[in-house]
């Protein structure tokens, strides 16, 4: 018998304690051990009471108790946030006890400190539950896809965002209107900052790359920006131009250097991270041996995520008996360096709100053409409204950094109405 | 360090060996292995030529001698063929070596005594490579999902019989000319009789039924048909009415029956099993916690084979050095039995090919009235060829049963032209 402590009985927390109750039978006859919870803990003693009669559980409010107590072998944190998060890890790993985290922000800022620990004492962690909820997508990565060098991973890593995307997309909405639907159907939470941000994205992006490219990236390299800014308009020509926008989590190697970044970007339709949509998640991946791969399902939740969570306390209990520990991710360096955001190359969507005046499409090319940027397609379409129409271009690849600076010269020209929007195309046929 | 033996040099067993060989360093920092193939047998000698000069590795045309060198731990099985691939295995077993193989016909048709055998001896048998290549779909199943009781499954399983359809369907050519185009591009065989009537397939399916629905299905049960008889009208009719057609495996539990057929199907487009294409596979899945999930990826060639060998390798031989085996996956039936072909309930597509005379629809509706069959939509187009027209029409469910006996009767109608086409669609909100 294995004993679990469950430290944090929010939804993921209940769910993996109702998943470890309720197919403790199941879990024994698969996997031939035998799990347990014996205690949870929660700041909040109403979220105890959820446990209801369970003579097998002890119930506290006081975390660090838990971890001490001898019956519980695993520690499953799902507690959220970094700070007491970390030192209860931290405790847990001292007793050499094993970890289960659901915590994408912990592992992504600290994870790095935590993992050399984990080594340390004979330690594990496990994370499956940390990225994309209930897509064994850690375990594809690391045991699948152990013999495969991983140069190319995008990522729909934030089920907020896509449910929004979609919604404006299938209804053409604006934003701020299929915000507010995501947040009454509780696909959004009431600050949505950190979904809509990128910022979940980049967290769980950052410990893909580490695991998959084994590069320790640091948050602070990953290029972050959210979907806000997205307008119905912008939807519609990348339709016409055959493409789909996501928020999309980028890793690329080339010639040792490592781009990872977290953005709105227009993907081929033809592509199959295209057609992920609402709120699931995927990850696409290109393997050296293996080819082209792609996990598909629900990145939140508490049944997911609680499924994802049990995963992983299956897998360590049968080795931790015998005291046969899995080393930790190694994430090194190996002469390789994150490339800075502005050298990152791309085909780009430009849309401009221009008066429709004569000149105007020979002064934006002219100014492109001044830096470098040459133009794929361009499209001049929609009703002018005060005065001004849209203007987009879709150009070769080009340098973010020559992008941005063409773009800030551009919006100062007297006939530009307001600033222009860019879209990077994630289109490696382009 | 942990010796493997590879029994049988195609294309798969060399690229396992090279993956090993130029990922040896690689794996040991990831997984903390130390692996090296110290012994390949082929019966063929040139085949074993192919190794070169590597003094690590012995090679034989004696396969038993390589089950016996002591320096063999993990014996490789990529012979094929269920006669001499199964005492090899069973030499291995008694011998308490593990074996990984890639042998899904060897699997399902003998696998039951292999797995009992292999828990008998404490030993284990990893078949990540013997469903879908290189997707790591076994390991998400057992590993990543083993909190979920899994009730329903798709998978497109043959790279062959998907890259014909696809060619099918986007090009509108007929199923002849498709195959000879995947024969001279290397994507079927020359005899392509495994592929293209979906027995390969069902050999997977049977593997999949077992491990996610814990049933001992036979061979025997499965339902299994090809795609030979389908038509570029077909195709396109089903484009009409919102579905691809896929040689779809299917399994599903309802009230303890459990059902799997191998068939080509319609699948709605929305679905995201259509948008798999070209010679990949994919396996979609319901868990009762996680929801749907999907894996993606290339199903068969070298690399990717060898890449799933590999990944059983390196998780065998971290626990194999403290002999942490793994149970075999149980499958019981625990009072469930497999549902007879013509109970199977769908919605149906029907095209008759009829005279263009009055009362030929009251006459076909009739018999489909007799048989307890409504329709759902009914479309008579396209041109009269030799007096005969094309009449296709969509049915709510029906038993597979029913629809047969109805089909019978309508094609001994005199005014029907030739057998009637009949496919099931796969649409769970019709």
């Amino acid at each position: 018998m294995v004993g679990v402590g469950i430290v944090g009985l929010g939804t993921v927390g209940f769910d993996t304690y109702r998943i470890l109750r309720d197919y403790r039978s199941l879990i024994e006859t698969r996997a031939g051990v035998d799990l347990r919870v014996v205690a949870v803990a929660d700041a909040d003693p109403d979220r105890l009471k959820l446990i209801g009669e369970d003579p097998d559980v002890t119930t506290t409010t006081d975390a660090p108790r838990l971890i001490e107590d001898d019956r519980v072998e695993i520690v499953v944190e799902l507690m959220g946030g970094t700070d007491a998060a970390f030192d209860y890890t931290k405790q847990a790993i001292a007793l050499k006890k094993w970890v289960v985290t659901a915590n994408k922000a912990l592992l992504a800022e600290r994870g790095e400190d935590l993992f050399g620990f984990a080594d340390e004492q004979g330690s594990e962690i496990g994370f499956e539950a940390s990225v994309c909820g209930g897509i064994p997508v850690i375990r594809a990565i690391r045991d699948g896809l152990v013999g495969n060098r991983i140069h190319y991973m995008l990522g729909i890593l934030n089920g907020t965002s896509n449910y929004i995307l979609s919604r404006m997309a299938d209804e053409g909405i604006p934003f701020d209107k299929a915000l507010a639907e995501a947040q009454r159907l509780g696909f959004a939470e009431k600050d949505p900052t950190l979904d809509i941000e990128g910022i979940d994205a980049a967290h769980k992006l950052c410990i893909l790359v580490r695991l998959a490219l084994g590069f320790p990236m640091q948050m602070s390299e990953i290029a972050t920006a959210g979907i806000s800014k997205i307008e119905p308009i912008d939807i519609e020509f990348a339709k016409e131009f055959g493409y789909r926008i996501k928020l999309l989590g980028v890793a690329k190697e080339e010639e040792n250097l490592i781009e990872a970044r977290v953005e709105p970007a227009m993907i081929p339709i033809k592509h199959p991270m295209s057609n992920v949509n609402e709120a699931y998640n995927a990850v696409y991946l290109v393997g050296d041996n293996v080819g082209s791969n792609l996990y598909y399902g629900k990145g939140a939740g508490g049944s997911p995520t609680g499924s994802a969570v049990v995963s992983d306390i299956v897998d360590m209990a049968l080795r931790k008996t015998v005291g046969c520990s899995r080393r930790s991710p190694i994430a090194r360096k190996d002469g390789r360096s994150a490339k800075s955001a502005e050298k990152s190359m791309s085909p780009f969507y430009m849309r401009f709100k221009a008066q429709d005046t004569p000149g105007v499409l020979s002064r934006i090319s002219g100014v492109l053409a001044n830096y470098n940027i040459s133009i794929y397609a361009v499209v001049q379409k929609g009703r002018k409204v005060d005065g001004y129409v849209p203007i987009v271009m879709l150009t070769y690849e080009a340098s973010e950094g020559s992008l941005r600076k063409a773009k800030a010269e551009i919006d100062r020209l007297p006939f530009i109405g307001e600033e222009t929007m860019h879209i990077r195309i994630e289109d490696r046929e382009l």
